[in-house]
């Protein structure tokens, strides 16, 4: 989610191959050049893709004047979206059956890549499986991958450009709370990323583990507050 | 979704073949034996599939003596949602390509089948492009057919079994708000329709138009009220 503070990244941490196995992964990754540049990586769809994705980029980070194309020596987020994008989908491809798009492939994953480069402004951009890509703006604040679909009206209500990082962070756990209660495909623990403009020092973090309290406190007082509001509305007469 | 006291439908109008080609239809066809039986069908999928269906369904209500099998002679819902099973079924399997499952048919649709017959109870089913059916029970009292999941969360959390009439409808209101509010193809007018307990005289209808002030007041009404209760939740705090 982009603010005008800066950028919000919220992710789950469960992963299956079908209902019968489900595991517990970390889909959230992130690189940091002290003083001079922040991104994180968020990931959906296939594991073994998006592993293999953070395993590139990340080795090609390890020596930088050897292993190019690497993230940390991007001149701009553009730059490194688009390296993102080519390494998602090389990889999408080489385990593709032959004829297939990347977009049909079982190989198929998405990315949420943001951050910002000392000198520019923080930039957040969604990449699909063919290695292209679409950034966030006024217009499309936010992005989400995976499951997307039981946590977005709360954010398309309540989302405000000018809003504090502990009232986004507040909303996005409305948000996995909805997602988390309607799709057994998505649970605790979350984590949290807080990007602050033009702060190149300190990545705010935060995992939310499963009986988090203050997790907890927002479910149950979200519930509650439906209900009541949902009684409070006007009441229907044939 | 099945009520203590009865059984409540509601249905979108809108239908597209594409977002540059988009109509208004009703989705909501019901028959009535006055004081015997009442049944209501809704749909959502291929277009020319569900109207081909109705039609048929149709057609052989009208000479029930000659036209069998029809859902005004079938002894039981149970028999009546055989009967509209098969009717899908065989009409999805006649486009489809060979070898394809009708699950996998472009000309795909499901349905949602409810009613009641004199001396049985209220009874609600869903049917799947295949022609097999699932019913509501106390532990899946409602269920959802086209864009089901920007709506259900809501349904989730507050559906009760002895809620009112007047409450459900206001509960569904606010579900299809937030489904209209995210997805382009779902759209005002709604249809809604109320089966209740035991009586086959009566069948309770609304169209709710594009600026129903109810609608209305709901649509606005939610927004406010999830604004304050989203404001009114605890604080989060690095």
């Amino acid at each position: 989610m982009r603010l005008n503070k800066g950028l919000v990244f919220m992710s789950d941490t469960r992963t299956n191959a079908g209902v019968d196995d489900i595991s517990q992964v970390r889909k959230m990754r992130s690189w940091h050049v002290p003083g001079e540049r922040v991104i994180t990586l968020m990931s959906a769809g296939n594991l073994a893709t998006t592993q293999a994705v953070v395993s590139l980029l990340d080795e090609r980070t390890k020596a930088p004047e050897e292993r190019h194309p690497s993230i940390l020596a991007a001149p701009s987020m553009f730059a490194v979206a688009t390296i993102v994008g080519e390494t998602l989908r090389n990889i999408v491809m080489r385990h593709n059956d032959e004829g297939q798009s990347a977009a049909d492939s079982l190989f198929r994953a998405s990315l949420i890549v943001g951050g910002q480069i000392k000198g520019a402004e923080p930039r957040l951009f969604l990449i699909y499986p063919e290695g292209n890509f679409i950034e966030a703006g006024e217009d499309n604040p936010f992005f989400q991958i995976g499951e997307t679909k039981y946590g977005r009206p709360i954010i398309v209500r309540s989302y405000d450009p000018a809003m504090s990082f502990e009232d986004s962070v507040k909303l996005l756990c409305v948000s996995f709370d909805s997602t988390i209660r309607a799709n057994a495909g998505v649970d605790l623990p979350i984590d949290l990323k807080i990007h602050e403009r033009d702060d190149f020092t300190t990545v705010r973090e935060r995992r939310f583990e499963r009986n988090d309290p203050y997790f907890e406190s927002v479910a149950n007082g979200w519930a509650e507050a439906l209900g009541i509001a949902l009684a409070e509305l006007p009441d229907f007469h044939f």
